[in-house]
């Protein structure tokens, strides 16, 4: 076989914003596989937030990328080599094998999606880790009840899509904050969020204010700075915030929040968290969320770019809100 | 009879500091009684940081206080008329009835206390609503196990001085932070914590780094503003923080935290609380205290003011910090 594989390494680490600089695409042999190895041949690199966090040598919830490794990221494709009883040839399977466009995996890293009903693509979406995220800082950690005002910023993308639509299938008024009136639009439109308040408007303050006029009971945290400090200020006694991400600081210094004190004023409960914490209760929740995609009950958008050679690209893009949904590329 | 009861009442809101002109002192005759109530001649007047949020009509977690009307605050008194079938001339009781010298007071609203082995004064401090406090946001809410790192500020307060005795008992290491080498002293003499850190120290910021080598696992937070945001920083993953009080922004405007990322970073559990949220597991609280005191396993230190017409120099003091122990202002 004279197909070459190809990777995106780690050449340096950025100091704020991310470059196309701090990637190299190398070429490199398909490398053979061990027994209870697979061959998998790419098909989709889901890019999320998180990375940011992988590229710096300073203390994170993960440890980092090295330099000159292929960048780390969730990745769907398909079986072409097994030397595993678990696979066989053609099956779909979803893990975190990189930037890469064939990967080794150990047979107990990868699992095996059924892509029947749903595009292979929705288990790095609404059905795979974005969507468990969704419903962990949601249901496990704010526990809305019918009636009670839900916020969720970065309400379009992967992860607030699905915590938008799981609050409004609680019975929750649903308050989406997004970048732009066509994201706002979508939220509101497609989505069925009862308001959506565009952050980037010179008169957020006051809209998102007037958009909650029984202040907050459950916020889902995504965006971190101005907006979150913001919406700290309109909790409600005995509120609780689950803080999924602060992607508004991963490339600036650190913003000076002001309404600290609302955490004691309003007894509020807060907790950051990341999807793998605990992992036990993750089969539980793809599977209900699966359901919930074949019924109709969730929606959900795509950004995609083309080609392993636009992830660094499409990375920056999303991390500057520039994606619609969920950020992809498609690899094949 | 002609004694004439003595009261202080709210005569403005302070914009900032308190100052002893928010205050007037009055007389009036002492009032009688109907069935149900007391006549309580009050012998210890408890000066607490929560006062200051209640001279204000900002949004607070209770309400405040109105112009014109008696100071809020607890107190400790001997009833002398009573017209209930619960408390006979003579009882020693807590209640809060504000600052004055007599009170009428419903006998739901107070309760009777033992003071045949320990002084009453101590109802209002350990094993008062401020021991039940450091008993909540330690025990309930961080939950600290042996052998991890406890952090507590304002450590020789009437909260602080519980908090870190308690967590010794649990078998902890205590690091304390408190204004000045005497408290610190006393901190690590008295209540035998393992290290105290004056936060007056220019060097505040290396000293409590090089205190915490294994970093925080729970953070029993009563100051806020510097102290807290650096703590911020040297926490755990999955570290607990009860914040409890914010004392050192109530007279300013709010501090800028730049350390909030930490709560993603080491997914922080953070929750406000005050003592009165839920009521139901006050008594046990007390009586698991009082046994602590009897027994000698408490220590507690009082900053004692003489005449109801000083409570409104020695609360200013108490807000900057010049009290050593717990404020009370002796009626009697």
């Amino acid at each position: 076989m004279t197909t070459l594989n190809q990777q995106i390494i780690v050449k340096s680490f950025p100091t704020g914003w991310i470059t196309e600089d701090n990637f190299s695409l190398i070429s490199s042999p398909i490398p053979s596989i061990k027994n209870g190895q697979v061959l998998i041949k790419n098909d989709w690199l889901s890019l999320d937030p998180y990375m940011r966090g992988r590229l710096s040598n300073a203390k994170s919830y993960a440890k980092g990328v090295e330099i000159g490794q292929v960048m780390v990221g969730g990745t769907v494709g398909t079986v072409i080599e097994s030397l595993s009883p678990k696979f066989k040839v053609g099956d779909q399977v979803a893990g975190s094998t990189g930037w890469q466009l064939y990967a080794v995996a150990e047979d107990i890293a990868i699992r095996k999606i059924d892509t029947s009903k749903v595009p292979s693509s929705a288990h790095l979406g609404p059905i795979g880790m974005p969507g468990v995220t969704a419903w962990k800082g949601l249901i496990v950690i704010c526990d809305p009840k019918p009636g009670e005002t839900v916020v969720v910023d970065a309400a379009t993308g992967a992860v607030g899509s699905v915590v938008g639509q799981l609050a409004k299938a609680r019975g929750c008024r649903v308050v989406g904050i997004a970048g732009g009136k066509a994201k706002c639009d979508y939220a509101i439109n497609e989505l069925n969020l009862d308001a959506c308040i565009d952050h980037k408007s010179p008169n957020f303050q006051d809209d998102i204010k007037a958009a909650l006029p029984q202040g907050i009971d459950c916020l889902y945290e995504n965006v971190g700075g101005m907006v979150f400090d913001t919406l700290l200020s309109l909790m409600n006694p005995f509120a609780r915030i689950a803080v999924c991400g602060l992607v508004s600081e991963y490339n600036v210094e650190p913003y000076s929040y002001t309404n600290v004190r609302s955490i004691l004023i309003n007894r509020l409960k807060i907790q950051g968290f990341i999807v793998n914490d605990d992992q036990s209760n993750i089969p539980g929740i793809m599977k209900s969320l699966y359901e919930e995609l074949v019924n109709g009950r969730l929606k959900y958008k795509e950004t995609i770019a083309h080609g392993l050679e636009n992830a660094p690209k499409a990375l920056i893009g999303l991390l500057k809100g520039e994606n619609f949904g969920k950020q992809l590329v498609k690899l094949s």
